[in-house]
């Protein structure tokens, strides 16, 4: 059987070294060329010596040409604002492409633009993209040839809280998601807000009511309940590396019970393999999903202010970028979801 | 001058260490004798080699007349359920007392057996405990000879809440607390919760509506707003090892913007030194306050939902716990509220 | 093709639970049993929520009949002490055992006692035991029924060192072996010296000297020096939860460059997969071996001084016990070394 | 009482930072300007909020006519290279100087050029910089104008070695030092070695036998034994803030028993308040000096090899920065050496 082959643009951000340490162990796939906007040339592995006889392919530059004659798929994990250019040029030349930044997750343009404040890619474009949210959306992703990945907060917001939206069971004005993120979530750039001796021993809020996340968010869960949906949105920094729990409120609408939710939401997810409830009076935490594809999902219904509690968790570069990624191509290829993407969480 | 003597029942967990920090540079106190339930006998140094040639007196059993015999005041930092049954004799043996467990802080008995899940001290002894949290409540603690010192969460939930609902610019019935802690915050127990391969690079969520601070909590902003609140606790374990953030939740009556909220604030803890207040667009971070007696509080004000948020940061064993029961102790003497608290936080 | 049927014997320690990770994606084995001295007839799943929907075997006693019936290959991962006693039953039941415990590693009872201070095993039984340091006496492990597994420091120590004694490049009466442990080490059982409050930002020291590992690692390099060695062992505690890295120092004899002992170990280690040796000027990070069952090793030749400074990282829960306990399941069944163990490194 | 004016260069650096913690509640200092190369006019609460409401002042530029005009006593806490060019002008200007950068440590320029990669600064001044190591040096530095504040590791290293070196009770051509630091030693620079998805859960070692720390180690270990000293010295970096541990190892002369030790120990540094030398069997942890001035050391004496283990921690920023540097003020201006530095480790 032949190999699917990939490429991967920004191979070198953690989203990308998450992505080449899950193809490696995928069984239908053969990474063909890691991509860098810099040090072309230059082993992979000098830069991540993780990866040292393991994988030491050369980095290729950006070359559209030389891209298409390696490979058959192209996952972009770039800063935004560069696939809004890239990509139309890799499906023009015949490429399947799997985008993990954000410029292709918004269907309008002037949402963008206002959030990420630059440009946002040709409404075409916009449109042809799948928001590859397989748990939510699954069936739209099969065969196609443009998916673009969530978002890791609205990943793991929007499974929390799909559910209890769609079945009308907590009031869509009254949503607050409480987010937290390990740092890893902001990348591998240099910043003081990633400086060791400032974050350790620190929790830190950051971009309240700012995030880029929130249209995505709002985008998604409007779409789930049939009408528009403004929500609450605030990210906190996590002194450790991986993972993001949303702590999310909502009013309930009638008397519901812990054990009609769990039921509610497993029904809701069968078949999805990659999101786990919890049962009675157990909530889930980060380390429970950690270097695995799953979101973990508990709740807590208060009689005494009429409030539900949802606490969801990922892994924010698995489900939230590199695992959903991989679960996309997947389905792209009409292939099992799961495949080489059975990973047990790493504990402790 | 002479130097008033001061006891510290329970000075080997976290709390009582923290106030014998605190203690030995505060001028006009002597540490006459650490207590502790076990370990009579053994200089304190032993157990914390960090005080060694600094403090190296035995530790003292728990024995009234001792107490009596060598302190003027005593802080009792012992478990729930141990003060109850102490304080009384400690009171009736003509000691001042500054209570550091959770046992005087509710006024209700009732409410303290459906929470604490073990009975409540007597009624008379419940309502002679001033509850100690001066800058809502300041006046009333000066020369008295028993103070409830408040616990660590209501601190930061209650300073950060207080004035927009005594303004009646949040909506009493929409009040969700979002609160995160470090694993200091449970103490030196052993306990799977608190074991390091289990904490660190992991995030998770406890006792969700069902920890024994939410009725502290709501008695205190009852208090203030002049009627019943119930509100929506959470609580968070952050892997760190002090401070506390509440990321508190309400919606807003009438449009506030950032500035309103801010000159709001600053009025109402005017002569407060422990409270700072932070500029717009301008958040507090756990660490910001390490080692300190400061709660710093800012705010986000949101168009979009009508929703307020307000950040509130305290050291949990500080103003959480030790500097505030040293606060007190500066109230119940008639001192400077900030004698031997300047205490610049230790950065980074 | 059949399916191997292995037990695991202390499957809610560390060791197990990582067992149970790397298993599950072993091509060759299905996990039969998880046994624990307690807890039996609960699901594996309660106690680590992170096996949710992915293994939820009830835990079965120890019990040798039932093991029998379940398991062919049973591998041991429990308290020194407890092997002793438990695996002479399991061989006589005609089982294959791999012994994580530290009970069977010395070929000197009399040396197990000073070091472990209690009764070793019948003399029979360490005679029979091959110790499974696969990199230094691989081949031994072939096809064997029991094999012992080596412990975390005397594989990163044995592993650093091995070469350059056995090419006698050191003065064996000069080693130092400075090593430094994440806290998962030290397993999970509830211990002041693993509470996070007092480890985390905390570096400590601890067994100067008298760490039971000494007389494994003096046994490991005598053999390959082919004389007695005695070494200083210092271990540290790191605030991190998995990983060790070993800085070792000898006196050169001769004048090495590092490029020499690249080369000498490059060929030592040739056929070795999971040894990795690091080129000239860079050294191994514990990180860039997380997750993944290999050894890196680094150098640092200095003229001054006429020591060779030796560096060698193992993620401890892997190569240090669970994936090496694999490593040597693949050595016994006569598989290739490598099955289910081609793990990469989870970075960051 | 007239306060003594002094100015920070360079306060916007965690050395910088720490010296106002510590200075501003040091009974005889007013902190008359904070000086920093960029942002002039902002308030240094600015980019420290920490400080909010205890120092606002605003930064100054470095101009000596300004420090001359506000200052007395100018700490100088510069990169490297920085201090060889400004100091000898403040000087000029009459100015005392204590400088915290490695430019005026070693006594050799020659040395310097080699170690640090640029030009050494004028003999002259070389000359005239009293080396500030109190504890072996002390008196050397009452009533000068120019002290030089040691480094760091140097100071870990020379006061947990220099006892056993005078007393000839180790062979002084088998010291070896390895280091560990935690983070904020290289600074609040970018990098991606500072970078928390980097150093979080990670061990990792660096400028193996290159560290400019090494001759200025060498330099007082010489001078202490009366001969040239070549020492191994390896610097790891910790997953911490705070804190330096140095374990230190040397061949024992003759047979020296951990008790002999303690009271060689104690007897050298008698009447310094700042070493604090464990019983046996004990050894400090860097967390039980955190935030102190103190310098803790234990012992390992091992017949096994006939080696002696040396244990010493330090805070980093404290006693090995801003603590030392204020103790050296101290020393200068003829005041009791603890004036200001009576600090109790903040624990946990």
């Amino acid at each position: 059987m032949n190999s699917l082959r990939v490429a991967i643009v920004g191979s070198t951000g953690y989203g990308g070294v998450e992505l080449i340490r899950l193809l490696l162990q995928h069984p239908k796939v053969t990474i063909a060329s890691v991509i860098s906007s810099s040090n072309s040339g230059v082993s992979i592995a000098e830069g991540f010596p993780h990866l040292q006889e393991i994988l030491s392919d050369e980095l290729d530059p950006i070359d559209i040409d030389l891209i298409k004659g390696k490979a058959d798929v192209v996952f972009t994990a770039t800063p935004s604002g560069v696939s809004t250019e890239l990509i139309p040029r890799l499906l023009e030349a015949g490429l399947k492409v799997i985008d993990l930044s954000g410029d292709f997750r918004l269907k309008s343009g002037e949402l963008y633009g206002q959030w990420y404040k630059h440009k946002a890619a040709e409404p075409q474009y916009l449109e042809r993209a799948v928001y590859g949210l397989a748990e939510l959306f699954g069936e739209e992703a099969r065969g196609v040839d443009f998916i673009s990945n969530p978002g890791c907060y609205p990943t793991a917001a929007a499974l929390g809280l799909a559910p209890a939206l769609a079945a009308g069971w907590i009031d869509p004005d009254s949503v607050i998601i409480d987010a937290k993120s390990g740092v890893s979530g902001s990348g591998r750039g240099l910043n003081l807000s990633a400086h060791f001796s400032e974050v350790n021993e620190n929790f830190s809020v950051y971009k309240v009511n700012r995030h880029q996340h929130i249209p995505e968010i709002e985008q998604t869960l409007s779409l789930i309940a049939g009408r528009e949906i403004t929500v609450t949105f605030t990210t906190h920094l996590v002194p450790m590396t991986r993972g993001i729990m949303c702590t999310m409120y909502g009013s309930l609408n009638g008397d519901r019970t812990e054990e009609d939710l769990i039921e509610l939401y497993r029904k809701y997810y069968e078949g999805r393999p990659f999101v786990r409830i919890r049962g009675k009076g157990k909530w889930p935490a980060t380390k429970e999903v950690a270097g695995s594809n799953y979101c973990d999902i508990g709740f807590a219904a208060d009689r005494r202010t009429g409030r539900l509690t949802i606490i969801s968790v990922i892994d924010n570069i698995v489900k939230g970028a590199a695992g959903q990624a991989v679960q996309n191509l997947n389905l792209m290829m009409g292939w099992d979801e799961q495949t080489g993407l059975r990973l047990t969480p790493i504990f402790p």
